[in-house]
Parts: structure tokens; C-alpha cells; sequence
């Protein structure tokens, strides 16, 4: 197949949340026809790994109510417009978990579900952290979990995890550190 | 803080399209207050890791409207309401890439995003296969890719391949299998 790509013939706003906007597209497929495909247009955000010295990993453990249950994750936090990614993971990291990172490296971005939403997610693994707290979302309620990595790496392969951009951030950052 | 639990009070939908529902549901919070959560009710997916006897994995390349570009991926697929994950796993290996799975094993599963969206998806090792074919979905056009494992590795290692189950899959496959 030499051309896979669509293209669009109409957009129509059909939800417009807070957080989660709809749009119902019409777009040419390669063969000529036409689909429709629903769309969620989300700002993206950013996730950090961040790892002590000492081999810790800095987990935060929230309620999830689209899960409907507790899970254990990677800090992370959606961007305001027009933020500067590596900005908001410094900002969220002090909010969580109250460290600031004396070093962010990029390990990917990841798309959380293509299908259907435009969501983005930029993924640092985040070192040596100094302790500086700032005031997070009056509505986000969570504990922070100190884990030795190679647990919460036991954990990923057990199927313990089931939070993506978690997977996603311990995995590589386990790569990059040899383990 | 003893309890992150949240509980539900109300709950509205909001949007009810093909794919994409959203309903708007009020929470009880841990400290008492009420927030209003929007979440995207999706059926759940299943995708796999397709591994040949050559250490070749078979990906599809597709085009993803809301990416606004081609991305390489595992093969995936939205579940039927009430379909068995095992059996959806081995009817869209044969409706994407051509093979039947003889041996399938879990490999997690993960939310995709459970700031917003209930989708959960189960991702598999396939091995063992043989080729057998069924026809897709009209409207999805992909192509099928076999790249080998460490070289699809490498690729996730330098953030190139940026779909989030593709990523995961990829990682515990390499895990599982020692490399």
C-alpha cells in the first residue's frame, strides 16, 4: 500500500468539556470513501521516573475513578496551554512530590490511545532531586510511595501495574540504567 | 492519609457517540467536598506481541487520525461487548497480520489514560503461530511490518516508536525473554 494517510473533510465539535473535548470528523480514507471518526482533543501532559541516589523510585498512589480503583503511578500532570513540557515536569514534580529535578532526560513520548484521543504524554526520567514543595491541586488527593526500582520492575512484570505511562517510564528507565 | 476512595454521586452522560461516551459524574472526595470527574466509558481492547520463531515481531503500520500521523503498533482491537479477550486477541491477529496464535500469554494489562478514560487493554505475547487469515474492518487500511524484536527495541529505546501499548508490549517481551 503506497499511501496510508487520511484525510480531513469536516470537523464538528460535539462535546466540549472541562478536560475531555469531542469532535466528530470526516476524513477521506485512501481508497476514496469516507469515515467517520470521533475524537478526543486533549492538551497533553507530561510524567516523570523520578529516581534517588539510593535507587528509589518516587511513586504517587491516587484514587482513579475512570479505574475505579487505587493505582500506583509515575508523577505526572496534563499541560496548560502552550506550557513548556520540561517547565510542567519540574512544576508537578514539587507538587506531587515535593522534589524539584536537578536533571530531566527524555525517555519518549508516548500517544495513550491513538484510536481515539490526541493525548500525548512526554515521559522524563528525573534526577538528582533537591526537596522543594509547591501547593498542588485542591481536588488531587494522593500519598507518595518510595519503591526500590527493581521492585516496582518485579511489580511491571507481574501485570501489577496497570497504569500505561507507569509501564512505559519504569521499563525504559530500566533499560537506560542497565537493569 | 488513611482513605483516597472516592464515591460516586452522580452520574449524567454527557456525549454518547459510536466509540467515544462521556458521562459527567459528580464525587465524593476523601476530605468530604464533591468534584465533577468527566470519563470516557470505552469496551476495553486487546493487543499483542507476535513474535515469530526468527525473533522477527509483526507490527502494522497505520495511519491514526488523531496522531495526525503514521504510526508502527502492535496489533490491537477495540473488544465486543462481552467478547473474551483471549478470543478477540485471536481474531484480530488474524484479521490484521494473518496469523493464528497457538500459544498466548498474558503479559498485562494497562489503563491508557485513568485521568479520563475506563479503557483498559490487554496485551499478550503471541507465539506459535501459523498463518490463517480473516477479513478486517472496511475502514482501517494498515500494512504489515516484521522488524526483529531488537531492532524494534532499539527503536523504543531512541523514542521512536511513540504509541503507549506498542511501547509496553515491546518492554515485557524483551523482559520475558531475557533480552
Amino acid at each position: 500500500m503506497s499511501d496510508l494517510h487520511e484525510t480531513t473533510v469536516a470537523s464538528e465539535p460535539a462535546y466540549l468539556g472541562r478536560l475531555v473535548k469531542v469532535y466528530v470528523e470526516t476524513v477521506q480514507l485512501p481508497d476514496g470513501t469516507q469515515a467517520v471518526r470521533e475524537i478526543v482533543r486533549h492538551p497533553g501532559a507530561v510524567a516523570m521516573v523520578p529516581l534517588l541516589p539510593n535507587g528509589d523510585v518516587v511513586l504517587v498512589r491516587q484514587y482513579r475513578h475512570a479505574a475505579g480503583d487505587l493505582l500506583l503511578e509515575i508523577p505526572a500532570g496534563t499541560l496548560e496551554p502552550g506550557e513548556d513540557p520540561v517547565q510542567a515536569a519540574a512544576r508537578e514534580l514539587q507538587e506531587e512530590i515535593g522534589y524539584s529535578p536537578g536533571k530531566l532526560e527524555r525517555l519518549t513520548s508516548e500517544y495513550t490511545a491513538p484510536g481515539y484521543t490526541t493525548e500525548l504524554i512526554h515521559i522524563y526520567l528525573a534526577t538528582e532531586l533537591v526537596e522543594s514543595r509547591l501547593a498542588g491541586d485542591a481536588d488531587e488527593f494522593l500519598e507518595v510511595v518510595r519503591l526500590p526500582l527493581a521492585e516496582a520492575l518485579r511489580r511491571a512484570e507481574r501485570g501489577d501495574l496497570p497504569d500505561g505511562k507507569t509501564l512505559i517510564g519504569l521499563l525504559l528507565a530500566a533499560r537506560r540504567m542497565g537493569m
